[in-house]
């Protein structure tokens, strides 16, 4: 029995094809400028996000930590999610590394309002931390993937930009967030001070990730990916694998968004489950147990056991992440394994 | 006309005696720990807060970010409440200096429980934020001068001790909460790892304040006192004004907690005022307008031009405290003027 | 003409046998230690220097910058040859993210001395920055590409460790210096702290390194890496590479210290060059111009122009690198090339 | 016997006439500017530096971390003489707290050229430290108070701010190279960015310092004393002192300078004392023993026994300072009994 890993979509390894891109990539000396084909990447998502310039890096918690020192000087405060990746699964990097704290908005679903946003916004003071810089997740992870409506990330931007914030867009999906809408991520990035995508989710890609600004943006950001051990040499092999995922793996994001629906559907069927719902469901399910004399981490283990793998998280959810190393039918299977220990347990109540 | 000033108990003068005191302090070299005045004061506090040892400090900003630097690593978290000091008033310290996130509880009085306090630990992993100190205020400032009660404090410690954190009090007002319960200091610092107090609020010293902890951690505290630029010379001088100030201005505190309920009853004679009121009522008083056409700004201007001084808070409120510098007679002048501006603006608004 | 790249062996690209390796890897999520390539590779070095735990890093930027932070504390020193990496090519990392000083040896070859070591090291005092670590470089790169005799090493490790400080070894060419001497990457690693090597360079993969050090190192660094934002997922693509490197590219690098070599001897030849010589020769090589009436900018632009690339250090010397992308037929047409390049110089002086 | 202590001019203690006025001081709530005295000290050495605005400060180690914090940003890079009091005695703060790393000057006296500053410099690039700032001291402390002569102050000036860098003087003992040459503080602290004179030492008062700079500087200054703690609140009754000083203790250093002088030239009546001596002699001594059969800290703990307290220098070297403590017939006795003490050690080894 293959393990069916709905854990993450960090879990997608990359497919023959996707390989032999690699294999054949043209490679230079990155840290000079010279890899061809980390330069063909850096300018086609530049142009696909609607920025001056890029820059490729090994991850996107490097993207999030380097656009904060850019924005920011020490003892400044951003503003983000309270649910958000650069909160609660970033070690602290923000004020580790950058010396920047943190101002949480509390959210159902990871989505702020303007009016939620300013008042998170310190009046300007000898003593206050200063805001200096809002950061939002499209889609949003832990909050269930959902979508930002164009005028909420906007009402937001223009909020944080009438106060004089660096405006920061965590993409790690926004691709996701484009196909479920149909709107471009030009359209969403727009007017952003900084946005970045990720390669290695539902992309398919080993890893790696673009972070994009105006020019003096990306050339502060390039200091630091140096000062942080970020800087690469031939990483012409991974941009490679972007580019062929840019070609192939976008579209078919509506595969894996088509497959949580109905992830959702099916486990609705038995009473056992509760989903955080968004609209337009994306690729990341959170849900909770309801009914049953089982505790998380029991059930997913149990789930382990029988071939399904998701992610507990600490307040009691789960989550389970669709993405191209999961098929249509190994969701039935999920489906009915789920559905089935959920029935045991709750036979064994009675 | 003189001001009535009830913006902040830091704005008490030295007395007449508390000079004298001072300019008869024998002094030495504090950095060397020649200076026996500033150690007279430091055995006096680690006594009667009961701790090992102590050091002293030019405010208590100085004492929350240099036990946050002791007690943590860079990517580490804190715990506190969201309108605590140490959250909204030190410049984000925790994060520019220390390298420490916050976690911040959200509460009504500055209090929370031992079960708010665990659900901000974070579980420990590779990504998260490490959860490892707790940091509460006796008695809470910007949440309106609330004391702690014992059972809470000690609940809120338990909790963090058992989950391997640092448990550190911010105690600006420690001698307020003693003398509106008849506690002890040492009752209340029991099995904390650090706590302080400062003598430039309502004790009436220009300023200073002593961190007291067991002797390792005040070893390496004075490691960051000197690295910040907090080691003086002969600070006898002012050490002097702080012995002068426990055996003199403890027990009148008792005065401020009178003249800040009669503040709550008299104003309360007009519709006007709507009060944070916590019990016991200690220097710190919260309110809000109601029913009048005119925002804070307006209303503690024009209270200003008439001889009383409030504090506007960000969020709408005003904060009046008591202190040495306002006798019984002024708070009753104090109240009428403001009882007059208020009836002022209703008939306008008529 | 096809450039004769002698600016740095980071400047190799993979071979058509190393990109097969990499296409074929068994991969999985690094983040999780589910990457078996990664993990095999970490095993394989951990065991040839002879350390309990390793961990894949994207640089030896990376690997200096987690050993530094993982070693010390904010406020402490560290001891360093003044032309080391990490004193003059990683943008103060140290400090800006380590919160760590350097206190810079200077020296002619980036060797120093058990008691030039002891007397970098600070009496302990509340005042003086924390002596706290050690870090040496096998081979030093802007100084010659030098290997540390045995007993040199072991002394400044003794003396390191013995005053309480960390050792740790920048291994970014600690295979050059095992295929000069005979000696194993064991034998220098040996009762060092820390320490790593680097596949981007000699060795001939496109980017990755890995730090060495023991089971509790490895986790704290861990913790870290993650935090910079250097945690990746399915690393084994690369892992693959330095694993195949590990197989065929170590013991032919005797091949570019033979070329170094016989630069040196053949430039030798005219009078126009003055070498940094060290015994023995490994790949990097450092010279000046002399009695030639050019600048260092002008000579290395214009050899550019005919087909060959050296690097001008910030002090007027020139460096060149030898490694698998330059064969000795290429080597003999640089020499030839700089060679007529110096007598033209001297000629239109004449 | 009373002590005759030489350890450092920081051992002063306030006068009856200091005191007095200390007692007397007119005082407010600084942090909110509301201080006349403190007002009054930080105008006055405004004016007399020729700066436009100046905060006051519990130290002068926090008057350089604060400009530090203010000139540069993390992963910057200042120079300063290696023996400087940034250099050795902040407790790496610098790199700590401001996140910048130190490029030390080697020099005999304290005091560079402008060509040696210019070859700490380093050139523009992503990947070397930011040279962003000097520092220099005026006098200069560990390397025996020497004044830096105006044209080499102004060379050093200059060629830091042709570069780009903000220039900043460490002023500890500026007064004392005022009154050996006659020069007013504002014609050596012409031109620079920043500049400081503390009273702690010299001067006489208990502690404190004012920093200057321009408005803008003064400005973001203030934030980084608040975020330090070192916002004080009625500290006019020490700029009271500091007011005293300025008006009382600045020309008599003049009798410090001779009372050093003395002792370098009486000491030099036996063959045991080596002296590195300045020209014009300030109030800082430092010295060697030449044929004796004993070490420093041994022969500094007998003189203490004796009756005088010298310091010990890490490298082999004692330190004497003069100030408003000793008198010239104090000064008298300590050389008779150094002298005395070293005849003996010379007896004994005979």
């Amino acid at each position: 029995m293959s393990l069916i890993d709905l854990y993450s979509d960090t879990k997608t390894v990359p497919t023959e094809a996707m390989r032999a891109a690699m294999a054949a990539a043209k490679v230079g000396d990155e840290q000079m400028d010279e890899d061809p084909t980390t330069r063909a990447l850096c300018e086609r998502v530049a142009m696909e996000l609607g920025f001056e310039a890029a820059v490729f890096m090994p991850s996107g918690t490097m993207c999030n930590l380097v656009a904060t020192l850019v924005h920011t000087r020490p003892g400044d405060e951003l503003i983000a999610d309270a649910q958000s990746h650069i909160c609660t699964t970033e070690g602290a990097g923000a004020a580790a590394i950058a010396g920047v704290a943190i101002n949480p908005v509390f959210t159902r679903d990871g989505i702020f309002t303007a009016d939620e946003c300013r008042a998170a916004i310190r009046a300007p003071s000898r003593t206050a931390p200063r805001s200096s810089m809002v950061s939002i997740e499209q889609t949003t992870n832990f909050s269930g993937g959902a979508v930002w409506p164009l005028d909420a990330l906007r009402g937001v931007r223009d909020a944080s930009l009438d106060a004089g914030l660096r405006t920061h867009m965590d993409g790690a999906r926004l691709f996701n967030a484009c196909v479920a809408t149909g709107l471009t991520p030009k359209t969403y990035a727009e007017g952003w001070d900084s946005a970045w995508v990720d390669f290695s989710k539902g992309l398919g890609c080993p890893f790696g990730a673009v972070l994009c600004g105006d020019r003096d943006f990306i050339g502060e950001a390039w200091t630091w990916k140096y000062r942080l051990g970020g800087a690469m040499r031939q990483s012409g092999i991974l941009a490679a694998a972007a580019l062929y995922a840019l070609d192939h793996h976008v579209a078919r994001l509506a595969v894996d968004h088509a497959n949580a629906a109905l992830f959702i559907e099916l486990l609705g069927e038995t009473p056992y489950f509760v989903f955080d719902k968004t609209s337009p469901t994306t690729n990341v399910i959170l849900f909770k147990l309801q009914g049953l004399p089982v505790d998380t981490a029991t059930f997913t283990g149990r789930a382990l056991e029988r071939g399904v793998r998701l992610r507990a998280l600490a307040d009691g959810r789960m989550r389970a992440t669709t993405h191209l190393g999961v098929t249509r039918d190994e969701m039935l299977t999920a489906v009915r394994i789920l559905n089935d220990l959920a029935r045991e347990f709750a036979a064994n109540a009675a």
